[in-house]
């Protein structure tokens, strides 16, 4: 890109000549292994490419930008800060902020654990996940400050996002920086265990209180390699932030970048305007974000013909026929990706067949909509029978390759999290069968590649038959004039339950239909005839202008159950 | 490619429809931490592209190749033929063969050690070999069953290399199969231990007994994992195998293709006709290669520019500007790497940056020839001052980065080698100091590149001076009427040593030297003192049409001494 504003490094963050990016190793080191640490990535870059842009952000007061030798000395500047504030190894470090990209390593370089908490999260929940990982210090955006309770005890840094000296935060990479000055990076200590804790992500929680999952310096490293061969990021690259950092904790992304050299800019909020910007003007070349996101990038006003191919990872939900066609148009390249938090991210890929070429966008669009099959480093992923919760070691089995047998999708390998943080009745759940337990339901297909079906709770049991509301979704979103839908069970007389749709138009077809209602419902209907069996249609469609959403853009089906069984 | 020969696989080898591509895990599988194992890549591989070309064996009489499903089942096959045999976890099985891309996953797969044996060699030297390794079996191609010792006592396996019936090879693999065809991949139980051995190279030992080189599974997975990411290989790439694969195991590529989903050509012998025919018509974007092969790619007389880019991976010994030249106008792109057999080939890699565009080729092309930095997964690369060898735990200390101070290059971390196979004190003495001693000499750069001077018994002491002998041959090797060069010491009344040059003359040119050779040597030491210092400058320089080599085309320098010696 364009030089877009000036650069002048603090000179807490100039590092000194002939910098030795080595930490100190612990006595009986092995010659032949080393731990597995994504904080390599990084040291790495800043001695192989110390002057390339590592990380920019542009959209702010004081915009900033670092290199990867300057940003390598502001995360040991707070390595050093932390361990100066008495984080101690195994400590929860918490981040509440729109992007944390330096503690996601330099929190690793105290040997400490990340905890990203979701800026979009009530105080009461703050306070919750604050308490449960018994967070040790807490970094701040000065935008989510009223977010902290006030009878917080351990150390409070603000960030007030500026890069610039008067920053809270900036004075506390200070005293980092004053510490270490003669000691570099020699004076931290490696991090002997590629088993120690990496990150702390609560999950969402849609139902019930959130969960800590904890994850390894090791399974971190192999994801964060994974998502960068996967994504085919290199030293060429330029990723956006869309996905806040703080999900899941970016899908190990912000070390993906470091892994491959890549460039990171990133963002304070989802603005359109500011990605958009950033794709006709910085060279971006990757980003990931879900079906919502990507809605919203395909809509904006500023949408229009890319001047370079950008590869859209999407997850969380399955990308439409209509967002395929409109991101190809554009010249997206769509990437159907599925993982959970508890997965490091992704952890199966839909990986598009040479024979796709040849299939109509409709054809493509349901192939491409599938989970896929198991990433780079991931291991195996199958879709099981699940087994009676109180059996004892199971053994388990797959369901037919049959694309119709529905069972619950299961995977096990480096790419699984440690555990749930303090809970292990969870964690033995989740792990019940030795493998991790993903909820999901699904079926196989002949090809080995697994297609989620719904959750377990979002199932429709209508007249005896299951339902699945994904599946549902999935048809009516083929129809032009729907941006957006989701389909909850809603209690039935005669057939137990039947499903009901909520719509959202697309906003190019709105006005057609803005007086006829009722027509555009029985042509929603009519096209979910055509295309699915009699109890999976719809018996009710309601058009609505939005859709309940959890801070990350999933849309809340409890909320629309609880609509629903007001109705 | 165009498909240039039918494809009719062998019943043994049609794989049965749903394969499930997982092995035998043994009680107590963790679930969130699976052993590294290359052999992970190719069955994930024929998972996802089952229909995908892997393999290519084009140049022979009955020309094969495989799909990865067809392909995988050859694997199986072959692991359970092994089993079959009495192969035991641990025990090594040898391959004298052009290739062993089967053996290099379906050892493996039989949780025993693969140990190439280099064609080259003498029946001695392979008999040394066969019994240091203690092999337990041994697959030879049938050109090659006359450097088997008769008095074997362990099964020979021939192989005419045909992939047909009535080729005892393949009646190997059929008994595999029996034997497995209702067990599939869950029949062999998967290796829970990611740090037993995978192969066991011999180095190529210019002076003394060779060493066995033992690989951990974790090691080589990595290091795969590297191959691929640094040299961009994925799904749309072919790599040609003009490296041979016994030659350190093929560097890992034979598992960084697989990991990669790339297709592999394979070549019975270094044809210059062939491997022609093969970068013009069948779409090959990668290969690996000494200087001295790379010679003979841009000297053979079908060389002309290539119809796509091709990715030209440099070891062995740094390219010259005059090749880097000649390769990038045809349109190669030179990548210098560096390593051994002990660090799974490469471990640095000369990092091409931005500034580079602006650089005349001969700054270029001397940079190029640095050794560089660490490689992806690779850990820290040093120069160090070589402790005495007898010193007890020695802290080691860095030269300085100044581009002058020659020590030792070391490294460690997951791409060393376990150990040298029954032979502590030559682990002992490599492991010295905590680091992998490479034996070779180097400076480091301010910027943190690595450049090696010299093996330490390379040196020249001149006057007193220490003369590199590739630095010497990297200026003389600038001369454009310049082929081939290399440099070894001489005695001298006066200084002691002096350098004493052998050259090849360029093709071109060498008519035009052909009555005048003393003109040339004249205009040689006249390019050499523009360039170098009095104590560096060859006091002889002989004319020569070949260089002894060694059968990977390492120069034999042993062998210019010994002629030196003589005269």
């Amino acid at each position: 890109m364009d030089a877009p504003f000036t650069f002048t490094p603090t000179p807490a963050s100039i590092p000194p000549p002939d910098v030795v990016y080595r930490l100190k190793q612990p006595p009986n080191t092995p010659v032949n292994t080393h731990p597995l640490n994504p904080l390599d990535f990084v040291l790495r870059a800043a001695q192989i490419y110390p002057d390339k842009v590592a990380l920019i952000h542009p959209n702010v007061e004081h915009p900033v930008y670092y290199t990867f030798a300057i940003w390598a000395q502001r995360i040991q500047n707070l390595a050093y800060a932390l361990v100066r504030a008495g984080i101690k190894p195994g400590d929860r470090v918490a981040v509440i902020a729109p992007n944390s990209a330096d503690a996601h390593h330099g929190v690793i370089a105290a040997r400490a654990i990340l905890t990203p908490i979701n800026t979009r999260l009530k105080p009461s929940e703050v306070a919750y996940i604050l308490d449960h990982s018994g967070a040790n210090l807490i970094l701040v955006d000065f935008e989510y400050a009223h977010l902290v309770p006030r009878d917080v005890k351990v150390p409070v840094i603000i960030s007030k996002d500026t890069g610039r000296s008067g920053d809270p935060y900036e004075a506390f990479l200070a005293e980092g920086r004053r510490f270490s000055q003669e000691r570099s990076w020699g004076g931290l200590d490696a991090e002997p265990n590629e088993n120690a804790g990496a990150t702390l992500c609560y999950t969402s929680g849609t139902t019930g209180r959130p969960k800590g999952v904890l994850s390894t310096l090791r399974g971190s490293y192999l994801a964060a390699i994974a998502n960068a061969f996967e994504g085919q990021i290199n030293r060429d690259s330029t990723y956006l932030w869309i996905l806040p950092m703080f999900h899941a904790a970016g899908w190990t992304y912000p070390w993906s970048n470091t892994f491959a050299f890549a460039s990171q800019i990133t963002l304070r909020t989802v603005n359109y305007t500011h990605i958009w910007q950033h794709f006709l003007n910085s060279g971006v070349t990757h980003y990931c974000g879900a079906p919502t996101v990507q809605i919203g990038i395909i809509n904006d006003p500023q949408a229009r013909k890319l001047p370079q191919p950008i590869a859209a990872i999407i997850a969380g939900a399955a990308p439409t026929a209509y967002l395929i066609s409109e991101l190809e148009k554009l010249g997206f390249k769509p990437v159907h990706v599925y993982g959970l938090t508890e997965t490091y991210g992704p952890f199966t890929r839909s990986y598009d067949q040479p024979n796709w070429d040849n299939l109509s966008l409709t054809e493509r669009a349901r192939l491409m909509a599938r989970q896929g099959q198991a990433f780079a480093t991931a291991q195996e992923v199958r879709v099981i029978i699940p087994p009676a919760d109180d059996e004892q070691n199971p053994v388990l089995r797959d369901v037919p390759r049959d694309g119709k047998t529905v069972g619950e999708i299961v995977t096990r390998g480096n790419i699984v999290m440690k555990e749930y943080f303090r809970d292990p009745e969870a964690t033995r759940k989740a792990f019940h069968g030795g493998n991790f337990r993903s909820g999901d339901l699904a079926v196989m297909h002949p090809d080995g590649t697994v297609a989620v079906m719904d959750r377990s709770k979002d199932i429709i049991i209508s007249g005896g038959e299951n339902a699945s509301s994904l599946a549902i979704e999935q048809e009516l979103a083929s129809h032009p004039h729907v941006l957006e839908v989701s389909v909850v069970a809603r209690s039935h007389p005669k057939w137990g339950e039947r499903p009901m749709a909520f719509v959202i138009l697309h906003p190019q077809h709105a006005t057609k239909w803005a007086d006829r209602h009722h027509d555009f419902i029985k042509d929603m209907k009519e096209h979910a005839k055509a295309r699915l069996p009699g109890f999976a249609c719809p018996e009710w469609v309601e058009i609505v202008p939005e859709l309940p959403k959890t801070s990350t853009g999933k849309i809340l089906k409890t909320e629309l159950r609880r609509i629903v069984a007001k109705l």
